[in-house]
């Protein structure tokens, strides 16, 4: 029987009593279980790790974020595969509710340190999804150089993202040659997966930036209510849904590629500080009309209902209803001409020093091509009147493969294999 | 009717639509209802604000954390007095799940901000508990200046902490006049809250800083499972309980001093970054006779159960079970001689800049004195072996009164009435 952390959980209040009593401490008798089958029990809200598709991108959003992102320090190549291989094997067992390293490994020896950290022992997988995502200096440093043989196989469309007007990117929290996305309806799940991934790979990768998000700001399927962001708005009501897999072939998925990205996708993360104490000293009108959007209701400025369709020649005493400068009427797929999914959190990272909090916006995006997605869009926010309350401080954009299929394969296994 | 938010929201499905369709953006009819009393069902996981007591102290600990700490920026005495009473009555209807501002009082008046940021709209109460605290320097500043006339008022025992060995106190995240923390089971209701006292604040106080607790690490009542930390270890087995008044009495809150403090408690808060790459080096044997803790179960070491009793006579092959550096032996009240409510939350802040995450624990405590409480305990630490693995970067305290009795009461109103 292989053993959830839960399983484990209840085992280990058994288990431990006889190695307590003899002072060895080994933590938990459970360990020394055989690998055999997860149990449906276990995996009660856990969510499938295998498939076509990496989960994490239209998976219902869960409702806690920690994104990481990490510097490759080796450039041994041999080392970079055989960490993805380990990632993957973790990866697998704690999106089902496991522990990152095989139960009974240690078998006991307390001299060896423990095999996972131990902070979600007891907790349900909790949704889980780890998404992994390379990024272009994975493929060539900056400075040109190809540390693992891989830069004829980087994709046309992984390249840094162009500055954008007011940009106030801070470099040493942007880019990265690795990513991986937890997402999670616990943090202590999502956390604790990074955490343990950060682990496998010491020596091999650095944390070069991590960001913790508290709250969803996005649906990615119908059946969710639509989440507030920090302007008090509802979010996303007119984002890309799991229930629309045409659109998705057409606006999210890599297709026709004839590369190892075919059934991947293009994400890009955006750290937005949102100045809410500016926001919130303006009057109820000015905050719908910079939206687009009723904030009681969430419909469209002009409509009845959240989920009317934006109507931008409905007109209100002789003005459109929704102005050509707010947020909705130029991020809508009407006027920017695409759509991207958007997967973002909420965040507050304290305080500023300036006596406000240091809050906003931990914006992800998953598309076919950046610059057909999210750069077409944000070059279309250029006379946004929302630009006034937020600052971009962090940008990064990775390719993130298809998804890994079976109990053999591994992420980056189309990459390097 | 008074409308929770719940109710409110649901209320905007149905009035906004009117409003919407005439072009005004009123942000929900429902703000025109007359107030009444609150209904059971919305406050169904509501936590009482008013009683002698101040709720957030021994109420079961909430999963999520928001803390902020103000600095006052007025010197007028009767503005800080009116501001305790609009954040008392801000407070009174968050904890019920209602807004932040009275419903009704902009009466649709879309050129006036909206009374409540809006971004818990649709949420329960969530358990949310607003606690209030005020620091030595509200008394007197650093200079001896007694801004308000309470000087003669200051507590004896709210005096600064001293300083510990291993100290690494950031003065930028200390201290403060004012400190509130919100407690509940959805970080945005604890977000909302914070920010909007805050807002109700702007011009009078400052935020001096804050900081976000994803998971909480001790429990207050025998009926919580126990938590586990960012070490792995479950934390807080045998904190202070809520269903040991007699206990609490003697230990958390303040009696027999005849002034305003009576029935209050003074907490101490210690953000400790927890250097947990370097602790998941160690091996399970270090780790345990670090902490005095079986890491699976939580038993004592030479015990079998988590809630065995810790037995410091015990022996092992000849070593006494429970190590006299470990954590437990040092903390507990056989040797600290004394006992405080712990009430600490996990924090992840990002990464650090040199390949690790930004993490540990916030650390909160209330007892009857810092000085026999944390003081006390913390000096007995000075030998603990645990020491190599974290690092105190902040430190505050401050003097919670007791609570607000009913609808004319308020906070500060013993100290400033």
């Amino acid at each position: 029987m292989k053993l959830s952390r839960r399983d484990f959980f209840g085992a280990a209040g058994v288990g431990a009593a006889g190695a307590a009593a003899l002072g060895a401490g080994s933590w938990a008798a459970g360990r020394d279980a055989e690998p055999a089958t997860v149990t449906a029990a276990a995996g009660q809200d856990a969510v499938e790790f295998h498939g076509d598709r990496q989960a994490g991108i239209v998976t219902p959003a869960q409702d806690r974020l920690h994104f990481v992102s990490f510097d490759v320090i080796t450039d041994d190549r041999d080392a970079l595969v055989r960490l993805l291989q380990d990632w993957t094997t973790a990866a697998r067992r704690m999106t089902r509710g496991q522990d990152a390293g095989p139960v009974g490994a240690v078998q006991g020896n307390e001299y060896a340190p423990p095999d996972d950290t131990g902070e979600a022992l007891g907790l349900p997988p909790a949704g889980l999804t780890l998404t992994i995502g390379f990024g272009p200096t994975l493929f060539r440093t900056a400075d040109g150089t190809d540390r693992f043989g891989i830069a004829d196989r980087q994709p046309a469309a992984l390249v840094e993202l162009p500055g954008f007007a007011g940009d106030l990117i801070d470099p040493t929290i942007s880019g990265g040659d690795l990513c991986i996305q937890a997402c999670a309806d616990d943090p202590q799940v999502a956390v604790h997966a990074v955490r343990n991934l950060a682990r496998i790979g010491v020596g091999l990768v650095s944390v070069r930036w991590s960001q913790l998000g508290f709250g969803r700001t996005s649906s990615t399927s119908s059946d969710q209510v639509t989440p507030r962001n920090l302007f008090g708005f509802k979010d996303g009501t007119d984002n890309l849904k799991a229930e629309q897999p045409a659109t998705l072939d057409r606006f999210v998925w890599v297709s026709g590629t004839d590369s190892w990205m075919d059934g991947g996708s293009y994400l890009v993360s955006r750290k937005i500080r949102m100045l809410v104490e500016v926001w919130d000293r303006q009057n109820l009108r000015d905050q719908q009309q910079t939206i687009g959007r009723t904030k009681g209701s969430g419909a469209p400025l002009g409509q009845r209902g959240e989920f009317d369709p934006v109507d931008f020649t409905t007109q209100v005493e002789g003005d459109v209803a929704v102005p050509p400068t707010s947020h909705v009427f130029l991020a809508h797929p009407t006027n920017s001409g695409t759509a991207i999914l958007r997967r973002g959190y909420s965040f507050v990272d304290g305080s500023d020093g300036l006596g406000r909090l240091d809050a906003g916006l931990f914006f992800l995006c998953y598309q076919s091509d950046p610059e057909t997605g999210f750069v077409q869009v944000q070059r279309n926010l250029r006379t946004d009147k929302l630009n006034e309350y937020v600052q971009h401080t962090s940008s990064a954009v990775f390719a993130c493969p298809p998804g890994v299929t079976g109990d053999d394969d591994w992420w980056g296994s189309g990459l390097f294999g």
